[in-house]
């Protein structure tokens, strides 16, 4: 069996001396590794952990995972408005498989290179109950940034891209691994969605040029109702959002209404950006919208708080819909 | 069962508020957490998984296990020389234990303070499978940092503490596991070395201080003679090692000679630093033992590389002592 250093060498030592950014000094190589910050830029950091059973599939593509593990750290990057430097990667392994290996190191390094964010260290070590992957990301940031506590009333929310694909694609693969198996309609949207949960583009380019023009910002990784509700709760505000203006991805439009619903309101793993800003903003946010080819849609407003911070959603007769603030949380969901 | 985001503001939200070093702007509560070095400061950063039933016993105190789980982080930042900054901390639990987890933020938050590191951000999740534990730290360094490869022939080889505890601790610790038990004169020695493994003290104000003074470091956490073996391989030089020399713990002296020798050659989880400096540094590192109050051992020579890098011990006699240049390897000791 090969050790822990020759999987080193041989898979995540890529990016020490023929690729880094000018801000790495030292890579894979040292009991650290060692990378500056800008003038006046600050360092922003995340971690998530990825587990088998819990985040993915045991039989999930090895290049799906590569590239998500990275692509879910990049997303925090993104709603601080930071410009990814570097990144580490932890991983346990029941065993040392090549092909899985060379799989997913190339759906991890296709995306660190998009993205200028060198592999620069990290640990390798052996669990046989399943994979265990740990990314830690780092990016520099200029003040003020976009804070979850920053949201003002007045405000316009908005969100990017389209909502719903990931969460639908999720109850169709569990429904593809239970008895019943999937129709061919099913299969059908199933093929159409499922690059939204397994290869979700972190919006970087859109949280830096955010910088300046949003105030609060968060990516929507637990739930549009749950993320927009810890800008509310930590910038002590209220918000009230339009039904009939959530961007909802057009390949779910066969699909029954309450699913997409759950879908929009409480389906995390969507890795788009909800933001606020105050209206004087919106031109400024078309005008990104267009030169990234990304779409930004106004959803609703930032009120004062009133009593207790709440979110009311409203449909087209202006009568309130019936939702609760509760998206994904793992430990509540057992 | 409480949320993710209960427990995150129960357990792992203490220094947000109350307690922060200089370095810190944004702490958890945000998509990322934000941190500053100082001018002309580089950042070093580590990370390192630690699993239940590979890294870890089960029924490990919690208390210990919250220390080592920073410890063995920090060790990596004393063996660069870097000052800590501020720690992330990622944990997958079974379930939500309060016992469990007030020990556990009491043996990782006591030793975060001790060094001045305070707990920024991270990820908590479930994991049924057991305990997951993924530390990341970062400090900041003055270049130039003392690196693996920087070892020149000539330099003496040193090594802080003492040798052999920790690694016979888990061999007693496995035994008394086991069907046979321990004897009691061995439960009486593992009571006196069981810290060594269990509560291991990182060398940071060392590594601080040997900045300027050594040339090449690294911490012993796979074995003196793997650790010792990549300074060899990446300075591209050989050395010897007087086995009269080695620090062994005199805890340990009752033990079989050829324990002991396995104990201190290829026994890991040894949070010391093993560093090589010029001669000339001798006197400098003497006075530094003194004043940190840290045994401090020259046990070698760095010598010219030759054909291969090599390491060879030698007894008093001057004959060569059989050893090979392995230690602990996570995946090849299968």
């Amino acid at each position: 069996m090969p050790s822990e250093f020759d999987l080193i060498q041989h898979y995540f030592s890529r990016f020490s001396g023929e690729y880094t950014n000018g801000n790495i000094r030292l890579g894979v190589a040292d009991d650290c590794a060692i990378f500056t910050s800008g003038h006046h830029r600050h360092i922003a950091t995340s971690k998530d952990l990825l587990i088998e059973g819990v985040h993915f599939f045991s039989d999930v593509s090895p290049m799906a995972l590569g590239h998500k593990a990275l692509a879910v750290n990049l997303s925090d990057l993104a709603a601080m408005g930071a410009s990814p430097i570097a990144c580490l990667l932890g991983i346990a392994l029941p065993r040392v498989d090549d092909l899985w290996l060379a799989e997913f190191t190339k759906g991890f390094y296709r995306l660190a290179e998009q993205f200028n964010c060198p592999l620069i260290g990290g640990d390798t070590t052996r669990h046989p109950q399943g994979v265990v992957i740990s990314v830690t990301v780092f990016g520099e940031v200029t003040p003020p940034y976009m804070m979850r506590s920053q949201a003002q009333p007045g405000d316009t929310i908005w969100v990017s891209g389209e909502l719903g694909a990931a969460h639908i694609a999720l109850q169709f693969m569990l429904k593809e691994k239970g008895n019943k198996g999937l129709s061919a309609s099913e299969q059908h949207v199933l093929a159409q969605i499922r690059k939204a949960l397994e290869y979700p583009t972190p919006r970087v380019a859109l949280g830096q040029a955010l910088q300046g023009v949003a105030n609060a910002a968060i990516d929507i990784s637990d739930g549009l109702l749950q993320d927009l509700g810890h800008i509310l709760s930590q910038s002590k505000v209220s918000a009230v959002v339009q039904e009939s203006k959530l961007p909802i991805s057009p390949l779910l439009k066969e699909l029954p209404v309450e699913d997409i619903a759950e879908a929009v309101y409480r389906g995390g793993d969507v890795y788009e950006l909800c933001f606020t800003a105050p209206p004087s903003k919106t031109e400024a946010i078309c005008r990104l919208s267009k030169n990234l080819r990304i779409p930004l849609t106004a959803i609703g407003t930032i009120l004062p708080c009133g009593e207790k911070a709440s979110l009311n959603v409203i449909d087209t007769h202006g009568k309130r819909v019936d939702i609760t603030l509760q998206g994904f949380d793992h430990f509540s969901n057992d």
